[in-house]
C-alpha cells in the first residue's frame, strides 16, 4: 500500500491583464468547480486577468489556493492566494506552473499562456482548453496528442475527471 | 484595510542523506510546533533527512506541508507532502525554497543547507541556525547581520516569534 | 561614447529529434550565414536535430557556437558547441535561449520551439519563422506584432538583418 | 576519438559592490593569466567588483569573457563581457555559473559568493579559495574536500592547471 497525503492540483492558466470578460467568467467558475471537487488550485498567483478571477472563484468555494509568482517577493500576488511560491524566474515560472499541475486548463489564450501549452505539451502533461481561439485549436491539436477541447466549464470539469480517474 | 488570506510559511531546511540523528529529531519537533502555530511548513520536498522529519512533524500535529521538489516529477517525494511543487530545477530550487518561506531555518549543516543559508542571506531574509557546528556559526553571523542562533527548538520556535511579530 | 565588446548573438531555435530534413538543411544554411555576418549562434546545444545542424553550419563558417543546455553536466551536448552553457533547468531553459538571443529564429515547429516562440513575444523580443506550418504562421501572427515570417534561409538572414540595424 | 570544440570555461566568483581593493587586484590578474592560458572566462556579468575586474583582466590579454547575468536584459552588464547570457533567474544563476564552470575560483567573500561555493561542493565541483577569510576556509574545507585553499593568484592558477589535467 502506498498512501500519501498529496493533494490532487489543477492548474488554471490564461491571460492576465488582457484577459477578455469571458475568460474572466469562465475562470472564476472554473476554480468554484475545482474547489467543490476538493482539489487546489494552482494560478501565476497574481491579482490580475485569470489569475485573479479563478483563485476568487475558488475561495469563494472556501477552496485552497496557490500562487506561483514571477517576482523575488509576494508584491502584486491575489489577495486571494493563501499559498504563495516566490520563484525570481521570470517567465520561466511558467514551466513550474505546468509540471506542478496534474492537469492543465488552459482558460482564454495570450503568449504566457500559449508558453504554457507548449511546456506542457512538452512534458506529456494532459492540457485541456477553454477559448474561441479556433487558430490556437488547430495549432496545438496538431502538435500533440494530449490535448482536449472543451466547449464550456461543465465540460472542462468532466474532461478532468475523466483523464484524472483513467490515470 | 489590507486583508488577505496567505498563510505565514516557515522553511524548515538541513540535510538529505546525511542527517544526524539529533538534525531529525529536532526537525520533527519543529515541524510538530509550526504546525501547532497555525504556520504553513516549506521544505525541499523529498523523502529523506531533515526534509522527510520535518514533514512528518508537521503531519502529525496536522499542519498543511509544502515540498519543492528538485526534479521534474514527484518521484522521491516525502508521503506527507501535501502541495508538491514541481520546478525540474535542480539545486537552483534552493532559491524558491528561501524566497517563499518567510523565515528560513536551517536545521544541521549540509553543502545544500549551507547554499540555501547564503542564498537567504543574499535576499535579506532572515535565518535561524540550530546546529552544533560553531564554524558554520561563525562564518554565517560574520557575513550577515540576519543570521539568528538557536540553541534549540523551543529558542528556534521563540525566535520565529518574535521575529515574525516584529516585521 | 559607450563602447564595449558585446557580440551580436542569433538564437536558432528547432526541432530536436523530430526535425524533417528540410528543417535540417535549413538550419545549417542559418548557422553558416550567421557566422559569415560575424554573429555568435545561439542553440539549445543539444548534438541532435536543428541544434546541432545549425552548429555544424556556423563551425564550417569558423563561428562561435553556445549550448545552452537542459541538464546538470555537458552529456549529449553537439561536438561543435564552443561554449556550453550548463543550466539544470529542463524545459525552462528555453526562456535563457529566448533572453539571451538578440534575435530568435524559429526553424521548424515542435512543443519546445513553440514554447520559444511563446517566451520570445511574451518578453518582446523579434522572432523569424521560417517553416511551412501555416497553422503556426496564423496563431503566432495574431498573437503577437514582432512576428516575422521568412520565405526562406536568405530571407530569414535579410529580415535579421534589418531588424538588428533598425533597433 | 572524440574530438570536439568545446572550451575550457573557468568561473571567478566573487564579491560585486562589497569586493575589497585586495579582491579587485586579484581577480583582473586571475583574468589575465586565465586568458594567458587560452581558457574562457565565466562571471556573473555584472560591472561591478569581482565580476569587472576578472573580466577587465581577461579583456586586457585578449580572452573570450562570458557574464551569466541575473536581470531580464543586458543592464548593467560589463563593458568587456564578450557574450552575455541574460537568465532572469536573479541569484538561482549562480547555479548556472557553478554548473557552466570547469573549475570555480572563489575570489573574495560575500553571501552571493559563499551560495556559489556551497552549490559547487554540491554539484561536486573543483573549488578554489583565494581569499584571507580563515573562517570561510575552516567552514567550506570540513564541509567538503573538493575545496582547495590558494595562497596567491599564481598558487590559483597554478591548482586549476593540476586538477584540470588530472581529470
Amino acid at each position: 500500500m502506498n498512501q500519501h497525503t498529496r493533494k490532487t492540483i489543477i492548474g488554471i492558466m490564461g491571460p492576465g491583464e488582457q484577459a477578455t470578460t469571458t475568460d474572466l467568467q469562465n475562470a472564476y467558475q472554473l476554480g468554484q468547480l475545482i474547489a467543490q471537487q476538493g482539489w487546489v488550485l494552482l494560478t501565476g498567483g497574481r491579482n490580475v486577468g485569470v489569475m485573479e478571477a479563478a483563485s476568487q472563484g475558488a475561495k469563494a468555494a472556501q477552496g485552497l489556493t496557490i500562487g506561483i509568482l514571477p517576482g523575488n517577493n509576494t508584491s502584486g500576488v491575489s489577495s486571494v492566494v493563501d499559498i504563495a511560491i516566490v520563484t525570481d524566474m521570470g517567465n520561466a515560472r511558467n514551466n513550474i506552473n505546468v509540471l506542478s499541475s496534474d492537469i492543465v486548463i488552459a482558460c482564454g489564450m495570450s503568449a504566457g499562456t500559449a508558453s504554457e501549452i507548449a511546456l506542457a505539451v512538452k512534458s506529456n502533461k494532459s492540457v485541456i482548453l477553454l477559448n474561441d481561439d479556433l487558430n490556437s485549436q488547430d495549432f496545438f491539436q496538431k502538435l500533440a496528442p494530449n490535448i482536449h477541447i472543451a466547449h464550456s466549464v461543465n465540460d472542462a470539469i468532466a474532461l478532468t475527471q475523466s483523464i484524472l480517474f483513467n490515470c
